[in-house]
């Protein structure tokens, strides 16, 4: 049969699978409670990928954010928020701008405790906006997919009793690991902001292992105020922590080429390079200013979404090293979440003619470099950008710089080396082909989770009978002290009685010696 | 274009498919090393599928064996044994009838030690085998698939240096997880042959414990005579325990509706319910039998392949048991490594008309019950088999009776309460639908890995740093005992301290007092 349309036939075909897809795919509900910012970007492509099957997507956002825009993908609902749109942009650029100055630690760990003051402020907030939850409670939800650095997400799941499903690099102090049980011995995994690697000398483990125990101290003051909101909110008795460790399904952007080897629970679904696609469009504006680059192809240089200004002493160090190599310098410069920008990055990544990336160290970056297998010279700016820069420089897929302490000639020899030592090019191809080399593709494997949890109302049979058990029960301590008693115990009975024999047979050895001595006498 | 021969166009089709998928295959070369009985059961399918990919399989058998049949799916390499196949035959019949007696601990303890014994000492026999070592040196696998029960596979693949990957279900004394240094806490997890669960009892934790605590002794004296064999054979150093621990990837049939959620390491891979297909073809003859039963459908008994014979007394009260419900039995009997009575086993556990499975609780018949959504009442007879009816059992979808101490009426009982008691449907097909939503089947992700070892030369980037830490470094022992060296110090300094203060401030007084003391005086 010939179509008189042209094009029709297809038409007609994809309409027919959707509606396929559509009456097949058991169409649920499902709450998405994201973060703002590069958060966000891991999460639309799950988000979206589940309205193209048929879910019904609520977006829980706040009214003031910078990149959760409307979309014909889901409804959107907000909440009020404390701050304005102003007031987060100019947060941005100075947090951007004071990278390039020293800060001391205590400077940092403030800056920390205000971002969780904000979120938990938000949280306040949301939850007292009664016409909200009355909606929510009315819309009858399959599950809460949620970002837990915003824990708030698992507050509203707990009053909604529905299931919940988080999507995540790691949290604060391990807290991630902490809620899911999952054995964590800090003599072989390294902790965040430590910089170390799986391979650590006596004093790294030393320091490693107190960074670990002030975990709960840090954890404690991070996230006692969110006691207080549960308590009121859902009238009981609980923290953070416990509302945490109901997560059904930990969907953690995590791939042992780029991460260390480590334990895992059996709820947690290793999604790391999940934004990693090979199929990327070029323009053709751009594919020109590649070819235009010649045999010596192109280097690609961002700092990422928060830096949008660079102060002009580190920009013209920047600028004399990109100088001084032959290759065409692609700048993808602030607002990477902008779709254009965006674009251009990922197809500057992904360009076979691409011989080095310039990055800060965010996972984000990391990931698409490690796919597209292109060497990096990292910058690393703040949070867990030290620890990623580390991981790929322990492969030998890259070098990093001190962003404070770098000199055009450091940059300018970093960039030589990643582009003309052969080992960089080599290494990132291996790491490249074993992260692409799965059985599923990430995005496949968290929306099946997502769905997974919204079709059986959880995952139960995933979660370890370890919860039931206090700290003492679960490291067995009680049974150890209560073997050492037996065994001192039966020691001590032991003892006594060959003292006792002893005493006895001395006894009887004395009385009949005491006759014998009578009789000599 | 219509075809003149009838099939013409799919012969071609096919012969293009298998082609292509030979071209883009890359064939590559495997060794495996698989286990007599029905380890093979599991392994067979993935050796096969693996044969279809293009692959060139030699598996390497002993010459008496029973199931590991010669085949045109691989190339078969023996070597000698002290057994004869007629001793093998009898071993088992023996083993299959001592089942219904009482034993001693002492006399299953030593029958373990038999077959581990006939384990090593087909493993001398191969390795000392020259004319085979040299076939396989000259053959270039790239790869050894093997059974860690019998370790002797590692040796091989340590010769030859080439990768492993191991297809089990568990070893004895958690040599799995001790070797792969997967955290294995006794508190929760319930060692083999306790018959505990995941939420144990003070009293059963402290079994437990001693349990875990005894396993590094059972192991010992298991496998000790290897580490001799390793010497000569690979002249080097080293106990089996740490060949094992050089395992690119485990594939672990697992999986958490049937096995209690605990720790796994990232190159453990779970394919619980490899064999699990719901494409079975039903024989015009057995679909007649099962039809004509009517409404009541069937029942399925089946003790396994170990079993020839049941002791007349047993055998009289299991029929007259059977002979009590309106349901018609199928009786799978013996020799379930035969393709005719294997193939009659699955359709009938498979078939919508069954109504419940009498089963040993081997673990391929419970994966096949939990397949195919059917109660149980499991009849456990050794090994694993009760733990298996014990994690069936807590699940509420069978119901355990004890072999030897069962009459006819607690048969009768359990029967009729797995098929009229609603409950445990609803648990099984709870079971079941948890067990079949996987975002991919079992065998393919075996298929995966298995090429995946071959393409990249093994898995490093899943191998846990810890390998090179000892145990004190392990447990941070050393860190602990450091630190509390540091404040003990630091307490004594500061004591010592002040106790020179107050020593120096009472001394001040003592001599400002003096002279009013003398003053008054």
């Amino acid at each position: 049969m010939v179509s008189l349309i042209p094009g029709f036939n297809s038409v007609v075909t994809w309409a027919v699978f959707f509606l396929l897809l559509w009456t097949f795919s058991e169409g649920r509900k499902l709450l998405v409670v994201p973060i703002d910012g590069s958060h966000w970007l891991s999460m639309r492509p799950v988000v979206e990928r589940l309205r193209q099957r048929g879910h019904e997507i609520v977006v829980l956002a706040p009214e003031i954010n910078l990149r959760i825009d409307s979309s014909a993908h889901y409804t959107t609902k907000t909440y009020s928020v404390s701050y304005s749109k102003e007031y987060v942009e100019a947060e941005f650029k100075k947090l951007g701008y004071k990278i390039f100055t020293p800060q001391p630690f205590l400077e940092k760990l403030a800056k920390m405790a205000n971002i969780t003051t904000m979120f938990f402020d938000s949280c306040k907030r949301l939850l007292a906006d009664k016409q909200l939850i009355k909606y929510l409670e009315e819309s009858a939800f399959d599950a809460v997919f949620m970002d837990p650095f915003f824990p708030c997400g698992q507050i509203v799941a707990e009053h909604l009793s529905v299931p919940s499903v988080y999507l995540l690099r790691g949290l604060p102090c391990s807290l991630d690991f902490i809620a899911t049980l999952c054995p964590n011995p800090p003599s072989y995994i390294p902790r965040f902001f430590t910089r170390y690697t799986d391979r650590m000398t006596f004093p790294e483990r030393v320091r490693n292992v107190i960074v670990s125990l002030s975990n709960s101290l840090v954890c404690l003051f991070l996230y006692s105020p969110y006691d207080h909101l549960i308590k009121e909110f859902l009238q009981q008795e609980a923290t953070l922590l416990e509302l945490l460790s109901h997560a059904a399904i930990w969907l953690m952007k995590y791939d042992f080429v780029f991460e260390y080897p480590r334990p895992v629970m059996p709820n947690m679904v290793l999604i790391g390079g999940i934004s990693c696609t090979r199929e990327k469009s070029l323009s053709q504006e751009f594919e020109a200013i590649v070819n235009a680059s010649g045999e010596h192809g192109i280097v690609v240089f961002s700092l990422g979404s928060m830096v949008s200004e660079i102060p002009m002493k580190k920009a013209i160090e920047i600028t004399e090293a990109l100088g001084s190599v032959p290759q065409t310098v692609q700048m993808c410069y602030h607002d990477l979440t902008n779709q254009m920008t965006k674009q251009v990055f990922l197809s500057s990544t992904a360009h076979p003619k691409t011989r080095a990336f310039i990055t800060h160290g965010g996972s984000h970056g990391v990931y698409e470099a490690i796919c597209n297998a292109v060497p990096m010279v990292l910058m690393p700016l703040f949070g867990d950008q030290m620890d990623n820069a580390k991981r790929i420089e322990t492969r030998g897929a890259g070098l990093t710089l001190n962003i404070l302490e770098m000199t055009s000639k450091d940059i300018s020899d970093a960039l030589h080396a990643v582009i003309n030592d052969k080992m960089y090019k080599e290494n990132i191809k291996r790491l490249s082909d074993l992260h692409l080399d799965r059985p599923i593709h990430p995005l496949d494997l968290a929306v099946h989770w997502v769905e997974f949890v919204m079709r059986h109302k959880g995952a139960p049979h995933l979660r370890p009978a370890a919860h039931e058990l206090n700290w003492i029960q679960y490291h067995s301590l009680d049974v150890i002290a209560f073997l050492l008693a037996v065994v001192l115990l039966s020691m001590f009975i032991s003892l006594k009685c060959c003292l006792f024999c002893c005493r006895r047979c001395f006894r009887k050895k004395g009385r009949a010696s005491k006759p014998t001595k009578s009789k000599s006498h």
